[in-house]
């Protein structure tokens, strides 16, 4: 069946799920819900982001649709795919939103029915907050999708589930193996947030917010963060981000150093090496 | 003399010095500069940034001017002043653009003439890029500038220093002790620099650069930086500087064993600490 005239279930209206939803609304397709919440299904059904929704998982409601997108948190999908796979329709093809994928794409495809698939997916998009009243599809408009396929999928799966994010709006579609994944956002994403979370933390700056100037706020905008979802996120990728923090740390400890010495030349070294790299992104 | 009807003198047409002396003029003032480069008095001469301009220091010259700016790295400027302070007009006021104070003003103050007086002030703006070419006396609007006076300052000459922040058309206008300028200096702006420069460094991201969404460029959007100058000011304010490093490595330390230890409490808490004081930042 093509992707158009699949039926689309959204597993969990949060920001993400919401954000899909009215997407994938407004190109025209039939776009169910289940979450667990009443109010973000009234919320959905009244702006127009969904056909149906439900809070109650049922056989003859999950039944229905040809494609699933679970946009839940990590330990709430194994749980729910586990729990509720046996209802799903036969051939349905399965995806997720979320931010980390070896410790999630693996498992689901191990305790999946022999009759469905799913592929991994990371809509590299968000906001500062949360909810489906929050939900804007506008957020996935420059920026970047990536499917992470594993040997267990077919290539039009695959495919389908690019098609998929091109149809989201999203501007750069790539594919990438999980673990590869899992590396780029241990570095570019899960490090980045902890370092904004540790300069936030390691000083009392109350009577220093006067003078705060942009570097400042730039480098501490990610540090507000909704820590229940955050500290999943990391710790499913421990071994990665790990890494990561060792790399950033061991190189803070360098700099650390030559600012001890007085060692202009090393600094400056640095600095030099820091200004081409960065220019790269300017371009 | 009331600061409107003063000659000022800017010594320095970089980035600073010319954005000060294009804010001048506009606001009718009689500007002179100094500089090395005769390219850099030509096309301040040109956009009507200056009324007069030299690249020769003569008795003649600077002892016109009531108010001399210098816009100079911190080592030119102690040479400067010992070299041709005998020049400059009897009862003239001196002040500084420097980003790091205790290091300058105390050494100024200590070898100046009897008849002059030097208040340190801090203008925390600036761009990514260099030189009287991209001068732009906007970066002012919105930004902070701080006077740091000692007790060797008369009232009077600091509050025409702070006079001369409004008129440049600052929006807040503060006074710090040069320590306490230079604790908070450590923190919110060197210490940034060094993360941005740390994170740039640390690992090569160049076969990531696709993926990079917009924390990564946030956090490292300073990382381009004028090694010559910040390697400077990072030596000249050392020991605040690593007091800084000190603080925010530890820190990075304690996530790192939280992630390490599968700590997810301990997480969480450094993550609400981190939301509620970036909170205070956003009113």
């Amino acid at each position: 069946m093509p992707l158009k005239d699949r039926k689309i279930l959204i597993v969990g209206l949060g920001l993400i799920g919401g954000s899909y939803a009215e997407a994938l609304k407004r190109k025209g397709f039939e776009v169910g819900a289940v979450t667990r919440s009443q109010a973000s299904v009234d919320y959905a059904l009244e702006h127009g982001m969904i056909d149906c929704g439900t809070t109650e998982v049922t056989p003859g409601f999950l039944g229905r649709y040809d494609l699933v997108v679970f946009a839940l948190y990590p330990h709430v999908l194994l749980d729910w795919v586990k729990k509720y796979q046996q209802f799903l329709k036969p051939g349905a093809l399965l995806t997720d939103v979320t931010g980390v994928k070896s410790a999630v794409v693996y498992k689901v495809q191990e305790m999946l029915r022999d009759d469905l698939e799913f592929v991994g997916a990371h809509p590299m998009a968000g906001r500062e907050v949360y909810g489906v009243r929050n939900a804007d599809s506008s957020i996935f408009v420059g920026a970047n999708y990536i499917v992470t396929p594993t040997p267990n999928n077919s290539e039009a799966a695959v495919q389908d589930i690019e098609e998929l994010g091109r149809i989201l709006g999203f501007s750069r579609i790539s594919r990438l193996s999980p673990g590869k994944h899992d590396e780029m956002i241990g570095f570019l994403s899960q490090l980045t947030h902890c370092i904004a979370v540790g300069l936030m933390t390691c000083k009392d700056v109350g009577h220093m917010s006067a003078y705060t100037g942009d570097s400042f706020r730039d480098l501490t905008r990610i540090a507000r963060i909704n820590d229940e979802m955050w500290s999943e996120l990391f710790l499913l990728n421990r071994d990665e981000l790990l890494s990561q923090l060792d790399l950033f740390i061991g190189q803070m400890g360098t700099i650390r150093d030559a600012v001890s010495d007085g060692d202009a030349e090393k600094l400056r070294a640095l600095m030099r090496l820091s200004t081409e790299r960065r220019a790269l992104f300017d371009k």
